[in-house]
């Protein structure tokens, strides 16, 4: 039953307003029987003043703000109620909001309200809780470019070529005993067909990147015994710390090593383990550092002295896939020889293309430059605004199954199968698609799963 | 100069939505330099759909409320930004109003500007602060009576009477020479003025339970070793712990450990070391307890065995002007004589007209009749709606300096001196107390000093 109304708090404790929502066909009669004026005539998109009342004592002095179905974020009636931001007073106004028939919303309840009544699909209905998450430029504009419904038109369009496509097949099938009439080329089909399918492997493709703008870039810092490597990983995350504690404020217990660089989050793996056993990791072949190679797209190779070439050949060959970034720490210590040795150092890097940068961690000497080229070492395709990047595993899935269907399509118009053979495979990759925007999706089990995953009050 | 344009966010971060509150003559044309629309024709208290933008590109969809001078929380034009819950996000909002011309609001600035534009009077804006920090009954109902006015119209009273003190005075000083004419009996007006005098040390008298509201009643538990203060005191905050986290949410750390009996809050003190110092805590007699002891209004004294008459006489005589409750732990362990022993114990407790319990700690029993007991010993006058309670320092200041000008009037009245005399110390009287409300109140020292403790935003 969609019906009931709900209620929620929508902002978070602790500030000098809480905001208490409610949504429902009894929203607004509800709202006003707690509310020291009648609401049930409000305008639309109106805020009221006046008080929030239990047993004819004033609780709060509040703002009410109305909204009238369809015209509100989950197209039905809605009420915002501003209060002052005390924990006790907000318990007690949603306490008199459920005593008089509301019920307490479930996580994401409002914005799958929304996406129930039409006023956004599923793909931006998740854009919702990534952008409440985004911490960071990256991560906002790929949230900002979903909500605003970037992945929906771009399958819209695809959409529109698959119904082509397949009025083109019906086409041939139905008028196949009229000799004279002329059918579109199989061949120019099939190019329709490939068409379609590489932007439906590009779009997958772009999960890679998106994954990474969503989660952070792995980075992993490996080198011998004392090179400086704890030195380095506190340098780099101190001179984050201060924005990042800031960004993530109260939950700094769980968060990760991370620092975010031009709008990028990079992030330290496997870094507890790397500051707790420094001493035993006497050389670069242990199996946790092997590990945390694994796990990284970037590794941080610090050295104290010149390699020699087949030191480097066996990091570049247990790295493979990674990008390497050498560097040589504690410039500060050997000045007077620091220059001869990366001379040599450097054409043994440039040899194997690899980049090297001089470095100290104690001084913080070459800190800025680590940090370009450790951005650069992540090589992010520049993003615009109208790039659509996939960032979600649900539609990543999605992508993936209609590329297969597609797949058999193809290879089903290579054997010059017959249309209608190829009408199922057309229709499967035609509801694939339209899981993502949730054009299929109709089961309470799916969408709760979705939707659980959201913050109460959104 | 107070009408540049301020803006801060209203609300903590990491909720579902954010507030933005822009305040001042430019807030309406800010808002709109950087929203999709035109706001400049919007009408009061109306609420508009669209995007922040910046450079072309959106920054987030958006409800912007838009308030008219003098209608509003400030009294000047404002705005209120609903935004998407995420730092980035207002971070990037708040950027481009400063951008705008906006400065960024001083902790409690919007609260100022109310008092400033006389949208409330200087107890009302303290008790906003207040309102805010609640997060039990009392001490919301504390300040929602200030906001109200409360203190506002009872102070106004008592500036009626005094002005009505004075005029009566200044007759009598007027027309002294017309014999022909009767003056209001001195013995009245002492009277009146023995009655104002009152009603402000009355009010004076009401912050010692304001204060107890407000911060908590202190509360010490002392006994011998191994009597079980420490299961006691973690009996007694595990049962409310949930509440208690719950309500201070974020900053558990710096909490102390209190407990909410009956929407009053009790404070444990000096637990810490009661916890860490059990082994070494001998005897009553140790200075740890005598401190503790000292500033609690309550003690509680665990005992597991029967005091002799000497030892209650002894803590009595320690605790003089302390409520007293004596607990008998670990009744659970000794059932078969526990009754017997209770027995000779209770006629000495209602001898020295002391509450006294069994409990066991350990088990549970008997600690919903202790916390019952605890919430007596604190002796709270059951306040209603309409009780004025004075909780701030700055007030209670202010009336007991009025009291003090009070007094010398009193005094100069029973030596009937003539009215002129008395005239600078009714002024003074009737200065004192328009600095609770503000009415005095210029200096932008003081007002600053006053609106710091506020939260930004506010």
């Amino acid at each position: 039953m969609i019906n009931d109304t709900i209620c929620a708090p929508a902002t978070a404790m602790g500030g000098a307003i809480g905001i208490i929502r409610i949504s429902g066909e009894q929203a607004i009669e509800i709202a006003s029987s707690i509310f020291s004026s009648d609401l049930t005539k409000a305008e639309p998109n109106t805020i009221h003043y006046g008080h929030i009342v239990s047993s004819g004592k004033a609780i709060d002095e509040v703002l009410v703000s109305a909204f009238r179905a369809p015209h509100s974020y989950t197209g039905e009636d809605s009420v915002e109620i501003s209060c002052h931001g005390s924990r006790y007073i907000l318990n007690k106004v949603l306490e008199l909001l459920v005593q008089q028939g509301c019920r307490m919303a479930n996580p994401g309840e409002f914005t799958q309200r929304a996406f129930l009544n039409g006023k956004m699909d599923l793909s931006q209905a998740e854009a919702v809780a990534d952008l409440i998450a985004s911490t960071n430029k990256a991560t906002h504009q790929m949230a900002l470019s979903q909500l605003r419904g970037g992945i929906s038109s771009e399958l819209a369009v695809l959409r529109e070529k698959l119904l082509k496509l397949t009025s083109l097949l019906e086409l041939e099938l139905d008028f196949s005993d009229h000799e004279d009439l002329e059918f579109a080329d199989r061949s120019e089909l099939l190019e329709l067909a490939k068409n379609i399918d590489n932007k439906v492997t590009n779009l997958a493709k772009s999960f890679e990147v998106g994954q990474a703008l969503k989660n952070g870039i792995p980075v992993a810092i490996v080198g011998k015994t004392n090179v400086g490597k704890s030195t380095l990983l506190n340098r780099l995350l101190r001179d984050d710390r201060a924005i990042v504690s800031d960004v993530h404020g109260t939950t700094r217990d769980t968060i990760e090593d991370t620092i975010d660089i031009n709008g990028i989050t990079f992030r330290f793996i496997d870094t507890a383990g790397l500051r707790e056993t420094t001493d035993t990791v006497e050389k670069i072949g242990i199996e946790r550092t092997y590990t945390a190679i694994e796990k990284a797209q970037i590794v941080l190779w610090v050295i104290d002295q010149e390699p020699t070439e087949s030191e480097l050949q066996e990091i570049l060959e247990q790295i493979k896939g990674k990008t390497l970034v050498i560097i040589q720490n504690k410039v500060d210590s050997e000045p007077q020889n620091s220059n001869k040795k990366c001379s040599i150092f450097n054409v043994q890097c440039s040899m194997f293309n690899v980049q090297c940068l001089k470095i100290s961690a104690k001084t913080g000497e070459g800190i800025e430059a680590l940090e370009t080229a450790i951005y650069e070492a992540a090589n992010i395709p520049s993003i615009t605004e109208n790039d659509v990047i996939i960032s979600s595993a649900r539609h990543y899935d999605a992508l993936t199954r209609a590329h297969e269907h597609l797949q058999r399509v193809l290879d089903g118009m290579t054997m010059e199968l017959s249309s209608d053979l190829l009408a199922e495979d057309l229709r499967l990759t035609l509801d694939t698609l339209s899981d993502i925007t949730g054009g299929q999706i109709s089961t309470h089990e799916v969408l709760g799963n979705i939707f659980t995953h959201f913050c109460v009050g959104k």
